[in-house]
C-alpha cells in the first residue's frame, strides 16, 4: 500500500494514485488505488494539493443528496495543472487552479446574462457524474467510478473541464485557498450578490458551519449591526461570536419556535435571513424570521433530493423576498480568482474559516469533525 | 324601497342609506338599508361615487378568503368626504378620496422604512372587520355589520380611517379613478416596484383579469419585448392583446403543463413571471416558467386562506427570486395620489382597464361578469 501513494504514470499516460471512493451512501469512504485517465479535448488533469469537506459532500455521503455512485467526492479543491488535453488554451501544466462545481463557459445564455451564473454546461440539479463528453476518467478495481459535479477532489489526481477551473495567482498558498472554491464564494456571494445586505441591518444566519460562518463574516463586512446565529451544535458558538455573531440561539433549548424568538428579539424580524443548513424546516423558519414588509430570505442550504418547501403564500404577500443561489451568484471563473487576489492582498481573511487540517487519508475523520465537533471547515492536505 | 336610496340623516347624525351586504359566503349580496354611524376620532365618513369589483372581493364571496361576515364588501372606491371625526387634519368635507385597503400611517416601522408599505395599522392577513378602535360603524336590521379591510365600498356611505384614504386631485373624474385604489397600483407596482421589469425582457402573466391586465400594461410600458398571457377564459384574450400581450395561452387547451410550453416558447423561460389569479397551482407554474438563473417570479394573487405553496427548493437554487407585495409595494397615501395625477396628465390611460359599468344595485351582475365574461374591471356607480 505504501507504494500506491507514489502516483505512477503508465505508458498510456494513465496515472495510478490514491483516492477516497464513496462506494455507497451511509458508509465510510474507502481509500483506494484508482486509475486517472489523461485529459481529453477541453479537459485538464490536476494534482490536488488541498480539498475542503463541504456540507454538500456530507449530504451526499448521508444519502440525502442523490448523485451517481460509486464516485470520488469532494468539489472544493486547490491543485496544480499536471497536463492539458487538446484545445485547452487558458491553462498549462504548473498553473495553480481551484476546482469549480459550477463552471463558467462564457457562452451559454446564463453566462452571457449580466446577472446569471448558473452555467448550462454542468447540471448540478440532476448530476450525471460524468465529464461533459458523457464518460468518466476514473477506474477503480476495474470498475468505472463517477465524478462529482465535474470536480472530484478527494483524490491525488483528478480531471476537470477547462471551464470548471479557475486559474489563480501563482502566489496563492495551496493549503489555504481551497475554501475559495466553494465555502467562501457561496457565503460571501449570498450576502454581497444575492441578499445585498445593507449597513445597519439585522441579519439572522441559520447554520454556523462553513457556509454560515462565511455568511456571518460577509454580513459583518457589510455593516450589519446585529447578527443572530442559529445552530443546534453549541460548539459552533464561540467561533461564530468571534466572526461577528451578536446573539446565539440553539433552537433545541428554546421554549418557542426559533422564528418567534427572532421576532421577539428584533420586534419586527430580521432584515435579512440566511439558511445554511439544508433542511426544509429551517428554510421555513428563516423565511418567517425576516421582517414581513421588506425582509429578504436567502436559502443557501441544499435540501434532500425531492424535498418540498411548503409555506402559506401569505408569508410572502406583505413584501418578503425569497431567493437562492449556487456559489453565491458569482460567475465562477471571473469572480473567484478576484477573491483569491483579495485574499492575497489581505482584504479578506478566510484563514479563520479553516478550523481543522488533516492528511487526505483521514478523510473519514474529517467528516466526523464536520458532523459532531466545533469544526467550521476541515481541509484535507495531499502529499505534494 | 325607493325612499331608502335617498340617504337620510337622523338627529344623532347617523346616515341611513343603501348598501350591498354579504350575509354569508356563496350567496348573492343583498341590497339592504343600513345605518352608518358618524366618524369617530381619526375617522372620515365618505359618500361613495364609484367602486370597482376586485378579484379579492370575489374570493371572499366564494368563501376562499376568510373575513368576518356579515360584511359590506368592496375595497376599491372613489368618494367624497361627507364629514370628519375629531382630530382629522388632512381631509375636510368635499375632498375627493380613494379608499385604501392598505393604509399608510407614516409612523410605524414599515411605513418609515424606505422599502416598506405593509402598514402595521391594518392587518390584511387576519382581518378583524372592524375600525382601528375595534368597533363597527355599520348596522343592518339591528345587527352589527363588519367592515372589509377598513374600506367597505359597496355602499352609498362608508366610514374609513384617515390613514386609509388617499386625498386626490379635485379634477379627478369620480367614475373612472376608483380603479386607482387597487387594480392599477397593484398591477403597476408589481411591475415597477416589485419585479422592476427591464427593457427587452420577456414576461409571462398568469391571469388576464383586472390585476393581470394592469400588469400587462406596465410590462409594456417598461419595454418588455414579449409578453405571454395565460388565462383559461379566452374571452380575455382580445383585450389582453390590445394591451400588449404578444402570445396568449389557454392551459386547458395545451397538451403539456403551461410552464413547459413557456419554456419551449422562450428557450430558457421568462425573465419575469407574474401570478394574478390566486391559485397555488398557477403560483407554482409561474415560478417554473421563469428562467432558472435570474428569473423573478412575482405573486400578486391571493391564495385561499390556509393554503400551502409547495415546491422543490431546487427550483429556487439556480438563482430564481420569488416575491410578492400588497398594493404593488406602493406606500399608498404617498403613491396613489401621484398615480391619479399621472392619469389626469394623460401619462397613463387606465380607462382601458374598466370594461363594464353598472349601477351599484346590480352588484351581483357585476360579480357574474367578473367570473364568466370578457370583463377586466366592472365599476359600480352610485347616485351622486
Ligand atoms: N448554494 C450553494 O451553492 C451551496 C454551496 C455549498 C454548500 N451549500 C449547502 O449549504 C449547507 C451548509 O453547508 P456547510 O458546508 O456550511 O455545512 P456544515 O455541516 O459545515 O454546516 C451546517 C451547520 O448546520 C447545523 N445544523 C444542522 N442541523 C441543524 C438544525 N436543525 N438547526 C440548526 N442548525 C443545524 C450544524 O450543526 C452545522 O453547524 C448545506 O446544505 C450545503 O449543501 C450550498
Ligand atoms: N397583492 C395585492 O395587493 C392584490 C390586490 C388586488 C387583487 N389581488 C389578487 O389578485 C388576483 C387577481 O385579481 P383580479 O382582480 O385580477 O381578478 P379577476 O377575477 O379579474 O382575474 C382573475 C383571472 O384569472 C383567470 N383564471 C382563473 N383561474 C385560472 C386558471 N386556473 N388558470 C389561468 N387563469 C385563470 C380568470 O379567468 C380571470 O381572468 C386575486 O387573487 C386577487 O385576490 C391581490
Ligand atoms: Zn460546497
Ligand atoms: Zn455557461
Ligand atoms: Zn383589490
Ligand atoms: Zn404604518
Amino acid at each position: 500500500m505504501e507504494q500506491v501513494s507514489l502516483a505512477t504514470k503508465t505508458p498510456s499516460n494513465v496515472i495510478t494514485c490514491k483516492a477516497a471512493v464513496a462506494w455507497t451512501a451511509n458508509a465510510p469512504l474507502s481509500i483506494e488505488e484508482v486509475q486517472v485517465d489523461p485529459p481529453k479535448a477541453g479537459e485538464v488533469r490536476i494534482k490536488i494539493i488541498s480539498a475542503g469537506i463541504c456540507g454538500t459532500d456530507n449530504h451526499i455521503l448521508e444519502g440525502k443528496n442523490k448523485v451517481p455512485l460509486p464516485a470520488i467526492l469532494g468539489h472544493e479543491g486547490a491543485g496544480i495543472v499536471e497536463s492539458v488535453g487538446p484545445g485547452v488554451t487558458t491553462l498549462k501544466p504548473g498553473d495553480k487552479v481551484l476546482t469549480l462545481p459550477l463552471p463558467e463557459c462564457r457562452e451559454c445564455v446564463y453566462c452571457l446574462h449580466p446577472k446569471g451564473n448558473f452555467c448550462k454546461k454542468e447540471n448540478i440539479l440532476s448530476p450525471t457524474g460524468l465529464m461533459l463528453d458523457g464518460t468518466s476518467r476514473f477506474t477503480c478495481r476495474g470498475k468505472k467510478i463517477y465524478h462529482l459535479y465535474g470536480t472530484s477532489t478527494f483524490t491525488e489526481y483528478t480531471v476537470a473541464d477547462e471551464i470548471a477551473l479557475a486559474k489563480i495567482d501563482d502566489a496563492a498558498p495551496m493549503d489555504k485557498v481551497c475554501v475559495l472554491g466553494c465555502e467562501v464564494p457561496t457565503g460571501f456571494g449570498a450576502v454581497f450578490n444575492t441578499a445585498q445586505v445593507t449597513p445597519g441591518s439585522t441579519c439572522v444566519v441559520f447554520g454556523l458551519g462553513g457556509i454560515g460562518s462565511a455568511i456571518v463574516m460577509a454580513c459583518k463586512a457589510s455593516g450589519a449591526s446585529r447578527i443572530i446565529g442559529v445552530d443546534i451544535n453549541e460548539q459552533k458558538f464561540p467561533r461564530a461570536r468571534a466572526l461577528g455573531v451578536t446573539d446565539c440561539l440553539n433552537p433545541n433549548k428554546l421554549k418557542k419556535p426559533v422564528q418567534e424568538v427572532v421576532m421577539e428579539m428584533t420586534g419586527i424580524g430580521a432584515d435579512f435571513a440566511f439558511e445554511a443548513i439544508g433542511l426544509i424546516e429551517t428554510m421555513v423558519a428563516a423565511l418567517k424570521s425576516c421582517v414581513m414588509s421588506y425582509g429578504v430570505c436567502v436559502i443557501m442550504g441544499v435540501a434532500p433530493s425531492g424535498s418540498q418547501l411548503s409555506f402559506d403564500p401569505a408569508e410572502l404577500l406583505p413584501g418578503r423576498t425569497l431567493k437562492s443561489s449556487v456559489m453565491g451568484g458569482y460567475k465562477t471563473r471571473d469572480g473567484i480568482p478576484k477573491l483569491v487576489t483579495d485574499y492575497l492582498q489581505k482584504k479578506i481573511n478566510t484563514d479563520v474559516l479553516i478550523t481543522h487540517k488533516l492528511p487526505f487519508e483521514k478523510v473519514n475523520e474529517g467528516f466526523k469533525l464536520l458532523r459532531e465537533e466545533n469544526c467550521i471547515r476541515c481541509v484535507l492536505t495531499l502529499r505534494p
